[in-house]
């Protein structure tokens, strides 16, 4: 199984902006988010970055993705019409290979030397099918994911076999059908914002968005739930963090959690204290 | 005196996208750079904003100034010809009467009631005159700033006149002219980026501009160090911060203080525990 494309999603009408956000990587250069994002999926392996974006933001995000820029093709969502249908304007990018999926409102850290993606693109290729990654998040967050219900796969940690995927799932459904074995009561597989899928997702997006009255009510889980009962479809907990930074406070979180594993780690916390114990008084 | 208008530069070539970035505000609302800034003018009773900016940037900084869009006047720096040149761009929407300078990649944390920008203006319409915000700040810091040299007014706590104002002077032309009686050994007072500064500024910018063979050479401190020969001219140190967002973890650091000073001061404090508490491992 050989990836060598990424589509990144960046048209959302409320997360436009965030991949032009600044932030200082973990070698302490300053960076946008999108080219924090690029760099991880090009740590992979990935040799091409389809970006789906906003109509009318080709220039900024352009400027933003710095030397990945010459990666990149732009694809613009010409209507607001919803995450499945940013993912199938993609299509033509992808062109029948399986790809890399990833969002451009999350940023991660990895506790290992390689990348979160680097692992993720590592786990599809020994599996030889589509995974997805996980994480466990406790109840609470439901509203806010992907979540998935299956089993461990034999023998193995942290991976597991799909059997269902729902979209945001209220705390009763995900107590009735969602509940993984082993896992700490009260947590759930909830998507980490990168998937490795096939090229059968696209045909599937395709059948869903033209039956469909409303193309926003094709969500991905939603495909994804089909196509766990077609195909092999695993998914992965990686040995790191995800930072959605379209939460209030996402980007202060993401900056300190990539700020404090990285090479500048001494100099931030010093400021950190320096900063509580010098706030202005009246 | 009145001040009804403010100009705030942000064409400079670096720090054009800072006035973007997303961060919260003391009220928990999200906003960007550039809407915190018009909402720390407006706090002060300034009614239009001039903002300066690279040429084609309208369209995003429109959208960035959010509510405060309406009041916005565009001035384009064709050229990047310097920072006294750019605050020269905005002479025709000055109109001949003293206004607020700002910088676009500055944010204050007041440690009062009323905000940095409010308490500039109070003084210079207490004193008539123009005056330039200061902070005492370390030696090792005069390379970043504009720093002025005079002494304490008369009967009066933080408000000096000015003598002499050099641009990034070094640690030898400090000690010999900018050490002000009553700092504390190695303290200098150095601008905070915030002025309220009478038309006289626009004239003598033109004549230096027109007169100089490099318009780069002809620097704010420059014509406000002829102007304290000319006309009475006072520094004013207030109660509070200033962040400078353009330094390498500035946003991190003026998220955090804005954050701490403000109305979710628990929740960032919380999260910043959690954070320290749960890092990764490996």
């Amino acid at each position: 199984m050989d990836i060598k494309k990424a589509v990144i999603t960046c048209a959302g009408p409320t997360q436009r902006t965030l991949p032009l956000q600044t932030l200082v990587d973990r070698q302490g250069q300053t960076n946008t988010a999108l080219s924090i994002i690029a760099a991880e999926a090009v740590s992979a392996g990935i040799e091409e970055l389809g970006v789906v974006i906003h109509p009318g933001d080709e220039q900024a995000y352009a400027l933003a993705a710095g030397p990945h820029a010459s990666r990149i093709t732009f694809i613009e969502q010409a209507e607001a019409l919803g995450y499945g249908h940013a993912v199938h304007c993609a299509a033509p990018f992808v062109g029948g290979k399986p790809f890399l999926l990833m969002v451009g409102d999350h940023l991660y850290v990895s506790a290992r030397e390689e990348s979160c993606a680097r692992q993720l693109i590592d786990c599809a290729r020994r599996e030889s099918c589509a995974v997805s990654a996980v994480q466990a998040t406790r109840e609470s967050k439901l509203p806010y994911y992907g979540t998935v219900g299956g089993k461990l796969a034999a023998g193995r940690t942290g991976l597991y076999e799909i059997d269902l995927v729902m979209e945001k799932p209220t705390p009763t459904q995900a107590e009735q059908q969602l509940i993984v074995p082993g896992l700490r009561a009260g947590s759930y597989l909830c998507f980490f914002g990168m998937h490795v899928l096939t090229p059968a997702v696209m045909t599937a997006l395709a059948a869903e968005l033209e039956g469909n009255e409303s193309p926003r009510k094709v969500t991905l889980s939603g495909v994804l739930n089909m196509l766990s009962g077609r195909e092999r479809y695993l998914a992965v907990e990686l040995n790191g963090r995800r930072y959605d930074i379209g939460n209030r406070y996402g980007l202060l979180t993401a900056q300190l959690a990539i700020a404090l594993s990285g090479k500048d780690r001494e100099e931030v916390l010093t400021g950190l204290v320096d900063l509580l114990a010098n706030q202005p008084r009246a």
